[in-house]
């Protein structure tokens, strides 16, 4: 006996999603079939309509409702500062902390040999054409081997061109509310390399 | 700054799913935001489509495509046992041990009071509607809380109006492949109660 062919093909659509395996695909299909059939519809409008109604910003490529989106078109944020991250979910989280004032750049990604993601499949030229009059670039890329790699990469890129522009890396270090005797040993180096004198 | 209306929508959907979290919804939304537009209409299409062309056997309420479904139509399977399964996915992995030749029951669930799920939420009364001429039930229900209340309610249900008919509680003790040394209390006692004479 084999499941039937819809069954099978939405199983098959669920695999394709990242962290959903063969088991948990099937178990999420099977939990459809039992809803009603108004709310498969409505799963599937919003999954049309995701698309059609999310716009990347042209400036700092961002995902929202408008272009340019609600931050770049803010004039009360201050455009000589621009934080670099890889996805539009690390703007959320920087946005989150209510300290940051300036402009952001969204790359889609980090630079990755191994899964064929070079410089150009991510918004990097992007960003020297938005350089003119800005003091300072963040580079908030994740603490990861592709996201240290990618941040060179742009440290390089852009001190070839803008010499005096200022390129700092987020800080890392121990999360607050973490504990120090779990901490990994690479953390805790960049924890004492990042110290900071009390005041 | 908030996540655009359909961003945030397709987060709820996937939200809804079982085991799916509110971090999981968010980096699934913004995965399929990276797909082109036409797989997304694709899955939207496979949604719609799940439910319309898959049908709920009338006889056993398994799902498959046509109404009797495959096993109930085949003449060929013994229709003097029945094997009592909660879900659809049950019944795929009973036919995997390519052992039983009987039919089946999918109850689509198991008797659970925190969950207001009584017998009159599953397909339990069904079951005595097809027991003439039945001489075995199987009981396959989970071995979980639920799933024995399940196969104890069934069993009072049926010996009641079906004195002679011979009900069975699938067997319980160590999967093949495990480890004693990990094995939990529970599964040891019913595999030393389950023991059987070597031959």
């Amino acid at each position: 006996m084999r499941l039937p062919k819809s069954v099978r093909a939405t199983i098959e659509q669920f695999e394709k999603l990242p962290g959903i395996g063969p088991k948990s695909a099937q178990r999420l299909a099977f939990y459809l079939l039992h809803n009603p059939e108004t709310e498969l519809e409505h799963f599937a409008q919003v999954l049309i309509d995701l698309k059609r109604n999310t716009k990347v910003c042209s400036k700092c490529h961002s995902v929202g409702e408008s272009d340019p989106c609600e931050i770049c078109a803010d004039l009360s944020r201050d455009p000589s500062i621009i934080c670099v991250v890889e996805q539009p979910l690390d703007v959320l989280a920087v946005e989150r902390s209510e300290k940051y004032q300036g402009l952001y750049h969204v790359l889609h990604g980090a630079i990755s040999p191994l899964n064929n993601i070079g410089p150009d499949q991510l918004f990097l030229r992007d960003l020297l054409k938005r350089l003119d009059g800005v003091k300072e670039i963040i580079l908030a890329t994740n603490p990861t081997m592709e996201g240290e790699a990618t941040a060179l990469y742009i440290q390089r890129m852009v001190s070839d061109v803008f010499p005096d522009l200022v390129l700092t890396r987020i800080g890392h270090g121990l999360p607050i509310g973490a504990d120090i005797e779990y901490a990994d040993g690479v953390t805790i180096r960049r924890a004492m390399e990042g110290r900071r004198a009390m005041t």
